[in-house]
């Protein structure tokens, strides 16, 4: 382990992540708001910090980083970046406690979109656009960790996936890197000013029609608005927004190549076909059962807010257009699975990703046929390709690992005293980066009402499920921390 | 598939289960019962249709049976003996509805324990001894399966614990089975000789002695009273029946080499160990829990009813001492968990087993660790022997595919209108072989009030679980029906 390579990445995220602070900091101005002060000196210790941990770390070094340090590297760098962005909801008091304010924080990071605060629009604009930032910041950083570094580690078989990314293949972690990731935020800033641009034109304010879509892209769900997206009460706006959700739980790989005039790209896409079927399935059971069960008036209003709760939950988005806790069971349990399966890797969705639970349908079937017939030969393909027993190790070990998390932090809520619905979709929307669950922590409710010890076993929760478990894992791994 | 073979093993199934029918005639003819009739009439159309089985199946072929074959025999003959099975509840009225007949049939012979029965004591004994015979069948049918045909069929990873089995080591389905069968089956009559005799001395009729016997030895949960165990309200009854019932969720084989008096072969055994942990930690914390809400009144009550409760839902007896639905959620999440676990490799009880539960963990870390060293080689090893890369894939196949039926079962029973909490608890306890669950099955409520389609659903969980899904799934692939 040398720490000094560390040292350098975390000054460098804290860096950035401090400088993006001049962004709310010119709202807040702009409104000739208190929050102008606790805002600039949370910028000012973030940049301080930064400076001083890239002293620390010295002159970049040009050696590769090796896998146990890029894992710490990660881990450390997201928790770390959690701590600074707490700071502005911290100091100016729109959440007066830290473990509240950092929970706020990790939420937003890791695009989550759980929230601590129960008034959301008493809040100045600096404040409110600070939390949806860190959204679209925390979104950046996942593509670029989901197409280039965990595969190149490994990750519960994320080397599958390698191979899905545009532009120079990054066979090493080496500043090579640095264009792939151009690709892809290209991409992201697109879709980013398209989605702005749509609300805007759908009545929305700039600084609405901003911040919902940093709450997209990013899969993220934060809103401005105390009633989420369901509070604009728009066939327009949910529709984009629906839409844009849908695109952001994509691989942006596929959206680069599309944007290269390969037209096919997204349905040459063996997980994006089975992405798609898994959103048209879940729409259309959900709305025949509350058709069924009169839940509302017309087929259209139905498909609407079936189709906008569908793909916020299987993105692990979380903007609420429907108190999805009023409808019947089978719609409360599919999403719950929705929230396991989440968004197709390389997008800015959590979850397990859509293709690892593939290579477990498949694996699932695979041994089936060969109880059946034991001496002949069966090999999986994905997109064509074999996908190697190594592979299938991998990703069966991450869903090992995935469970284990889900019931160690379940048991533990339970532990503290929440229910048994709160804890089990608490952890599940957490994990899964998701945002609202069931119980006390339902649609129509937010997360304030917590106890601060749940809330940290919450925060790690997201933390966990956004850098899909290992980078979290080394961390308390005594052997990352060995010389 | 050469049906021959298969119609002559249904025969022979159907023939003994039938013939067994002779004990519950007699304790009706005992008591002058009205229900000597219909028991009478059960047992002749099952030995004559037995007959027309071994009679179309023609002389016994000494050839061996291919995989699939065996698969769809075993499938096939639980289904059939169910079927028989619930001859004497349908006929006698007892159990007015096929339906319920054939749930409270395959939840005997499946050890589960979930009864239809509103009034258990409103019936005959002959009645009841036959429901509790059922358990002891299955038990005793679980035993061979698991321990010697699974394994030779490779069963998610079962020929793992192939090794296991005492005597003569099965290498192929030959008559050499028998011979183990004789020994285990050996192990498991002296049980049910210790137990019935303990019982019996503590207060017990000698009916009821056995027929709790019965239910304990296969890990069954058939109470021959409204109030299960806890009717008894007696020290030593829990005391007794808790130590057979963490017996019977151990490995026979093991116990045939204690009987051998190799008296450290439970010790020795890594799966023995751990099943052991689980039981200390689960009782351990649980207890901490009660405690701290004051649930019982003293440490030595409470010790009691968890100890009796961990042991009954592990192992997947699914006997009753307490309303654990009152009980705190971190307990009714706990013992959620424990269903889904289950018994050892080739005991009698149900669940995904102990055993796979230690390889999933083993694998994980093994994961973990290669992330951290990917130059270091790692292997698997379990009882000191290394376990082999497929036999690890075929292992966590078999947990997708125990999720899959899982996730399947409880989101259709869900679709029937059955609220969300008893949806997924009935399917845990059904497809785990328990028995109780939470909401309209929990402990206290039993499986009478559902639907009769959401009964035939539970009826093949029971059946999934307990063959271990693949012969059950064997049922319903065409590649198995191919000539």
């Amino acid at each position: 382990m040398r720490f000094k390579i560390i040292t350098n990445v975390l000054g460098l995220i804290v860096e950035v992540v401090s400088l993006f602070m001049l962004l709310p900091l010119g709202w807040a101005v702009l409104d000739k708001s208190p929050d102008v002060r606790p805002i600039f000196i949370s910028m000012m210790i973030g940049v301080t910090l930064g400076a001083i941990l890239l002293l620390i770390g010295g002159r970049l070094s040009r050696e590769e980083m090796r896998p146990k340090e890029a894992l710490v590297a990660v881990g450390l760098s997201w928790v770390l970046a959690s701590a600074i962005g707490a700071l502005p909801f911290w100091l100016s008091g729109a959440v007066p406690s830290f473990a509240d304010a950092f929970f706020e924080s990790v939420s937003g990071f890791t695009t989550t979109g759980a929230t601590v605060l129960a008034n959301i629009e008493a809040n100045s604009r600096g404040i409110l656009f600070w939390r949806s930032l860190t959204h679209w910041l925390g979104g950046m950083g996942i593509i670029v960790l989901g197409l280039a570094v965990l595969p190149f580690l490994g990750v519960g078989g994320r080397q599958l996936f390698r191979a899905e990314v545009p532009g120079p293949v990054p066979e090493k972690l080496t500043p090579r890197i640095h264009q792939t990731a151009l690709l892809l935020w290209g991409v992201y800033v697109l879709l980013t000013a398209l989605e702005t641009l749509l609300l805007y034109l759908g009545g929305l304010s700039f600084f609405e029609a901003l911040t919902h879509t940093f709450g997209t892209v990013a899969t993220g769900g934060f809103s401005t608005l105390n009633g989420s997206v369901g509070q604009y009460n728009s066939v327009y706006v949910d529709v984009v927004i629906t839409i844009f959700m849908f695109i952001a739980g994509a691989n942006f790989a596929l959206h680069y190549k599309l944007m290269k005039k390969d037209f096919t790209a997204w349905w040459r896409d063996e997980e994006f076909r089975f992405y798609l079927y898994i959103v048209l399935g879940s729409i259309a059971t959900i709305s025949f059962v509350l058709l069924k069960n009169q839940i509302y008036s017309s087929l259209a209003e139905t498909a609407r807010y079936v189709s906008f709760q569908v793909v916020s939950i299987l993105t692990t988005t979380g903007f609420v257009t429907a108190d999805f806790e009023q409808w019947p069971a089978y719609a409360q349990l599919l999403l719950l699975i929705l929230m396991l399966i989440g968004g197709c890797a390389g997008s800015t969705g959590g979850g397990m990703k859509v293709v690892r639970v593939m290579v477990l349908l498949k694996h699932a079937g695979i041994e089936l046929k060969k109880l059946i017939h034991p001496r002949a030969h069966y090999s999986m393909r994905l997109n064509k390709e074999v996908v190697e027993k190594d592979v299938i190790l991998s990703i069966t070990a991450f869903f090992s690992l995935y469970m284990i998390v889900f019931v160690v932090a379940f048991l533990s809520l339970s532990l503290m005293g929440l229910d048994l619905i709160s804890s089990v979709t608490a952890v599940t929307a957490t994990l899964g980066n998701v945002g609202p669950g069931l119980g006390v922590v339902g649609p129509m409710d937010n997360y304030s009402t917590l106890e601060a010890p749940v809330k940290w076993i919450l925060s790690f929760c997201m933390l966990f499920g956004r850098l899909e478990l290992y980078p979290m894992m080394a961390l308390f791994l005594p052997d990352s921390w060995k010389k």
